[in-house]
């Protein structure tokens, strides 16, 4: 099962932490890219594109002007609309059947303003509790649980570094030399 | 089991929404208070006492300067640290024992350089994940399997409002009427 993730309303100005929050958590969790709608922002992609070639792939961020073309295709095709909104059913309650159809999830995690025809275009609005916090724990709780855990499986490949699990202290090992490296 | 969180080194300026975040996401998911250290940032503070008034309680955000004095007293007093980052253990490997003794955790999440003595310090060093993504979604998942999926069944006192969950659209209860309201 594909998982991509659609992030609506970026706006370059407040949004760069909190949308790159939403790249890096949609890669970390499983999904294998972010498409980006409202203002581009080529920074943002880079940095994101920057920690994909560091820790690993395959992951792709990119960029779409037109948020309801890339909703249209992705039902076209077969794939099912998840909003993530506060508002929505209990992920809890939604999941288990959303998971049994087995076809490709785009996830949409909204910006300020999200569209009322988001809500009508998704199969399914999905909340991640029913209480304000975050679209950020919103995709990181809801990918967990649709992967059932698996994030903490995943393999990255062409990773330049990666973490040795540590009880106390950092420790990466990097891809040119077969050395654990200590750091403060 | 009563959980807190930490979060240090807050800078006002580039921090304010990622901390907001922080802040919402423990409410949410069951911790009882958020402890703010870095620079203070009042306005924050009221932001999220805002949302405690208004979709209920109980939450507190407080502000300590010296967050290593709050360590030494969480652990006088019998508690357990749990610093999350990236370089630590795996949550789905170390959350069980970590339940099993049901004393009370503070949670510390780390701003943008977390001095090496937290490492020595927290009892724990937990990863969500070993790979970068963000304080957020690692503090959402890590109270999501630690409290195992409570925050679907958490109750908030004196809520001014509360969602009324719909697969499509957004409904509202007002503590003043028994009427729904559709929003759109």
């Amino acid at each position: 099962m594909d998982v991509k993730v659609l992030r609506l309303g970026h706006r370059r100005s407040r949004d760069a932490r909190i949308t790159t929050h939403v790249c890096l958590t949609a890669r970390a969790f499983g999904a294998s890219e972010v498409i980006l709608s409202g203002e581009e922002d080529r920074n943002l992609m880079e940095s994101v594109e920057d920690v994909v070639e560091r820790w690993g792939g395959p992951f792709r961020v990119s960029y779409r002007r037109n948020w309801q073309g890339v909703i249209d295709e992705w039902k076209r095709s077969g794939g099912e609309v998840v909003h993530l909104t506060m508002y929505g059913l209990p992920a809890r309650d939604v999941i288990p059947s959303m998971r049994e159809t087995g076809r490709d999830k785009l996830v949409v995690v909204g910006g300020a303003r999200v569209p009322g025809k988001v809500y009508r275009l998704a199969d399914y609005n999905v909340g991640v509790t029913n209480q304000p916090h975050s679209e950020v724990s919103s995709l990181a709780v809801f990918l967990h649980m649709l992967f059932d855990g698996a994030e903490f499986d995943l393999k990255f490949s062409a990773a330049m570094v990666e973490v040795v699990p540590q009880a106390h202290g950092k420790r990466i090992r990097t891809g040119d030399g077969d050395e654990d490296a200590e750091i403060d």
